[in-house]
């Protein structure tokens, strides 16, 4: 699991359009043999899928006899599509030509999920009894996928758990990292739920240059990382993917589960493989779609299988989880729940990518005070004028800024947010004073997870690593009876 | 791991000549790139196994702009190549018109593997002081790879390890499927060495109407049959893979070695895959390969890497065996060497398949002495004349008469089969007094498996089935230094 991973590959227009036809032939296959409802049901699903993932690719309805481009003769139809101004989201592959990043109301309806709304947001509040996170007021985690009936179970003392994830390509770790992190322990907290986190040392494995010990060491540094941000240690479970199907009697039963259930041109559809990819990559959706159920932690869960999972996480992990979502009720268990998040943005703008090897595309939970100070200075673009009194003049603007942005992430005072953006938009503060404004909550904020991080001793790491019983809320009411 | 299985399909010809076409464009393009020797080498080496299982499928050379049947413009290409003389083998398909059974001196051509020459037997004979096992003396284990490697590794204090399996396909196990743990545990004995066993239950899961419980339940059974055979509790390790895989720190981790080296476009080559298969099937062949690895039983080897292993297996398993060889020097192991023995022919000839649903078409280890007598005599395939008068005359054919092929499986005195061989193409044995030789043969075999099933309980299951330390020759030597 990663949010922006840098992509080898999405899948091509034409891959996308094929397997779409392919499944719509089998779809009329099945319904020509009389097959069961629900192998047809589970057919058609997946052919709603694959044309959601073209929408949402080439920003066009699928036409049956009207593959991508065949409108433009000179053979350029695969960019065709996604060169114009729709953007382009998958696990690999995040593209937009928009300054302001993402179009999120676009992407609501291309997945097919649902946007957070207030009414949402106030029933969280109500059922927790807690002030929303500043990620639910400010539409930073902006869509899910069933919350409501997570609710529902919650509201009728019934559990749930949370599983969220990382995976650990490099020691290096910057503050959007953070973020799926920050709001699931606000979640743990709150609703005092069990919470499982899975280093994808495999998929880092799998899709990196890098060997199995490399792999497994950066996941042993970014789990402090993960336990810096403060989760409760009787409710967490950490795992590598690595070491824990070694572990489990549980993960690997349903990995093959779900391996079943899915073919490879499904995951050619929904993930853009091609045949020269190897059979590790081809399998491993399978194994980031696990621990979406709960008997994938026996020990957790007392060997129970209905346990609803929630899943906060960056929209562009959403594939993955569309998949799971189509499986579920095939192999007997629930589907799991969503929130996703906006992408947090990269130093140069929103429309460009974050890079581990870039040291000056976001800000690093390494970084020195100075080192911020530089870097927000000198690399956040700005949304400010050519000169001062431009700027005084016309004022700036908050939708590209980044700064602004990444204030929106990390200043909890939602009076003070709202003062900077009138003061920046209307030229009253100057694009050096916003920026000193963001370099004095970052610097403290990036000093406290150092602080923190020093804390986390390698025996903590184990102890999180752990397979172990976790204590939550409604624990009695569901397990020992 | 399975003996013929019942294939779903095998590879198409016409898919094999795209994927060699295909291969050969990746090797043109690293040289033209000037990428390492090593990645050359390996794309070469797969080029070379892919145009050997087209030449094992269609009985000639891959030509290049030559796709197969492109001399048969009626559509008929793809059956043309096999529905000639030439024998088909995979892991789900064994095909001749011959009623002798496949042409072995062919396969070992076609497969590129080493004929068990005398010479051979000669040396295994010297090594361990033992009168080879009838299955060499009479060319049931007629193949090999790099034996010599490990006798000459074993002349010099080296250990090495055997690693076999089943594929629980069903709770009834026919006297074929004996033969390769005949053999197994005959080779145990002699050399003194650690075995491993996979019941490959994921893998029938995958391939079959089979719920996850079924095939482990089958497993449990099959394991039991498999004790009876009499291997030693001290230096044997049986493991489910449903089981195995959430046990062992070493097997998770080779597995996705070896899928990291493994491309689909490979698989579809060697096994057949299509694009509508599950990521499970196209997959799997990293699990049945994972252990050849001594590395996958760190608690048998004490973590070493380098311990070569020794497979005995129907020749249909080679192809899984020929990816691993492929594999193992670009992970650091060292190549697994193989002996391969012929198909056990089914009572109604070499030509069909043996069929577990079919209760006729073999015998089995649940057998009555009474049925084996019946089935022996009532379905047996003859090798005799019309009448007695011709029999007496012209003599029978040993050569399609399947009981005389059982004999040469189980009846140990060499000079009795010689002598029943001569009788019977005489026409001095008629086909009733060979088929009662058979009977008297087989009824004790099978009740005295039964006596030691019978003996076989829960706790000995589980105890063969705990992974632990296995006791061997050469250990001294190996791992206390």
């Amino acid at each position: 699991m990663a949010d922006m991973r840098n992509g080898e590959a999405g899948a091509s227009a034409l891959e996308l359009f094929n397997s779409i036809t392919t499944q719509g032939e089998l779809v009329r296959s099945l319904k020509a043999q009389k097959a069961s409802k629900e192998e047809i049901d589970s057919a058609v699903k997946m052919l709603l899928s694959l044309k959601m993932s073209y929408k949402a690719a080439l920003g066009e309805d699928y036409k049956a006899d009207c593959p991508p481009g065949s409108t433009a003769p000179d053979g350029s139809s695969e960019t065709n599509g996604t060169d114009s101004n729709e953007d382009f989201v998958d696990p690999w592959t995040v593209r937009t030509s928009s300054a302001k990043g993402v179009d999120y109301d676009k992407l609501i309806v291309q997945f097919g999920s649902s946007k957070i709304d207030k009414e949402l947001i106030n029933r969280i509040e109500r059922a927790t009894g807690q002030r929303p996170h500043r990620f639910l007021r400010r539409g930073i985690f902006f869509s899910h996928r069933d919350m409501n009936q997570v609710l529902d179970a919650y509201e009728n003392r019934k559990p749930f758990y949370l599983y969220t994830g990382r995976g650990p390509s490099s020691e290096a770790m910057h503050v959007g990292h953070l973020i799926p992190f920050i709001f699931t322990k606000w979640l743990q907290d709150v609703f005092d739920v069990p919470l499982v986190v899975q280093m994808s040392d495999d998929e880092k494995y799998l899709w990196k240059d890098l060997t199995v010990e490399q792999v497994y060491g950066y996941t042993l540094e970014n789990v402090k990382d993960i336990i810096a941000c403060g989760f409760d240690v009787n409710k967490t479970f950490i795992f590598s993917d690595l070491d824990y199907m070694g572990m489990s009697p549980g993960f690997y039963k349903n990995v093959v589960k779900i391996q079943k259930h899915v073919t490879f041109n499904q995951v050619k559809g929904i993930f853009g493989f091609s045949d020269s990819d190897c059979i590790g990559k081809i399998s491993f959706p399978a194994i980031q779609a696990a621990p979406s159920f709960s008997s994938s932690f026996p020990q957790i869960f007392h060997n129970r299988t209905d346990v609803q999972c929630l899943i906060p996480c960056a929209i562009d992990q959403d594939p993955y989880f569309r998949m799971t979502r189509d499986v579920a009720p095939r192999i007997g268990y629930p589907k799991p729940a969503l929130l996703h998040s906006t992408f947090f943005p990269a130093l140069q703008g929103a429309q460009t990518k974050m890079s581990a090897s870039d040291p000056n595309s976001s800000i690093f939970l390494t970084d020195t005070a100075k080192q911020i100070k530089t870097k927000v200075n000198k690399h956040a673009f700005s949304g400010g004028r050519d000169t001062i009194e431009e700027h005084r003049q016309f004022g700036g603007n908050c939708d590209v800024d980044v700064s602004f942005m990444y204030l929106t992430f990390f200043l909890e005072d939602d009076d003070k947010l709202e003062q900077i953006r009138k003061d920046y938009s209307s030229g009253a503060m100057l694009t050096g004073e916003l920026k000193k404004t963001l370099i004095e909550v970052l610097q403290p904020l990036i000093a406290e997870h150092q602080a923190r991080r020093k804390e986390v001793t390698d025996e903590m790491v184990k102890e999180f690593m752990t397979p172990r019983k976790l204590s939550f809320h409604f624990q009695c009411f569901c397990f020992d009876t």
